[in-house]
């Protein structure tokens, strides 16, 4: 297990996966985003079988270690054990904190939380990390629960484990968000969607390292 | 791990959950269903969050465990462990046989398969019985592949591990599947749906037992 700070580090520009179905595209983005600085890849596809998860998951497993990057996976803890995952990250409704720490040991925890109450019970319940959002009106998430910059704020303030800003987050907002207390920020589109992924992810890094 | 003659017998009456969103509903029919005598309940919800599935696998496992029957878990391998399942079953597209054995060492594997290629492969790859389907046209699973009884029988003389016919299966047809060479029969909706679901269970029990 890594110490905090490492952790807090590896946070800095986190990179969630969309659902577009030409995985070998995706695969090419997400190698890109690592060739501009993306320090952590999380493997979230709600609607992929099985069999394409662990496929995508050890492709995502290689590309992350050849760059020093974290690879997380969403929700599917016997995913994330296959592909030899960092980690493991869960939404409110997906398996608890506790139950999956009883599966994966020492591996990185990050919990989704949009309140102060989520955040300090997630913190309790043994989280390495959480994601805080939305923190701005997402395309990618259209029906997301918002927490907006102050939630974050008071959460960063309140909880010693790193925050993760997610939700509309651009090179726009990326310093607002780093302002309010945020260890690094987490994309989809602002990245996956990006002309040049990997001058984004430069970008995005400088942002972030800046906002320090 | 059981014998193959007592997972055989065990795979005699095997219901498969439906999708309804009343979990209450759900589990009062699983229980009526093993107060019938379901031999086997295999908890399959493609739709709920993780932590809506641990909660009813839970709930299965306890009742299962009182009436003696098994507590297999479709495609989730996280949740068969969390929940202390008896077994895991995956389909084409799930996660590999060989992938969800280094995961869940000796309990049970079943994989889905419709062709005598995937029946061997599945065998081959250590599977410990098949689901073997669509026997029948299903309204649970419209678009189902089609094996049809031929397929069944060829299967069942060909593979030495148990074979479950599913798909489309009622009281009128549960007999031809079962001179077909099937240890047992799983439905979903010859149960779920019954007017009586402890009287429909014990109905097609009496059937797959005058069958073998
Ligand atoms: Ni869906």
């Amino acid at each position: 297990m890594m110490t905090s700070d490492k952790l807090r580090a590896m946070l800095a520009l986190y990179l969630v996966t969309d659902e577009r179905t030409d995985c070998d595209a995706l695969l090419h983005i997400i190698r890109k985003a690592l060739e501009g600085g993306v320090t952590t890849v999380q493997l979230r596809r709600k609607h992929d079988d099985g069999r394409q998860l662990v496929e995508l998951g050890k492709a995502i497993r290689q590309m992350t270690t050849e760059f020093g990057a974290l690879y997380i996976v969403n929700d599917r803890v016997d995913i994330a054990m296959l592909t030899d995952a960092d980690g493991v990250h869960v939404g409110q409704s997906d398996i608890a904190c506790a139950d999956v720490r009883g599966l994966i040991g020492k591996r990185i925890i990050g919990v989704s939380t949009c309140t102060l109450a989520e955040a300090t019970a997630a913190d309790r319940e043994g989280a390495d990390y959480l994601g805080v959002g939305s923190v701005f009106p997402t395309s990618s998430k259209p029906d997301a629960d918002m927490c907006e910059i102050q939630g974050l704020a008071g959460i960063a303030r309140q909880v010693d484990i790193p925050v993760v800003g997610i939700g509309g987050i651009t090179r726009q907002n990326a310093p607002e968000v780093m302002q309010a207390g945020a260890a690094g920020i987490a994309v989809v589109s602002a990245i996956m969607q990006a002309e040049d992924p990997s001058r984004a992810s430069a970008e995005l890094l400088r942002l972030v390292r800046t906002g320090r």
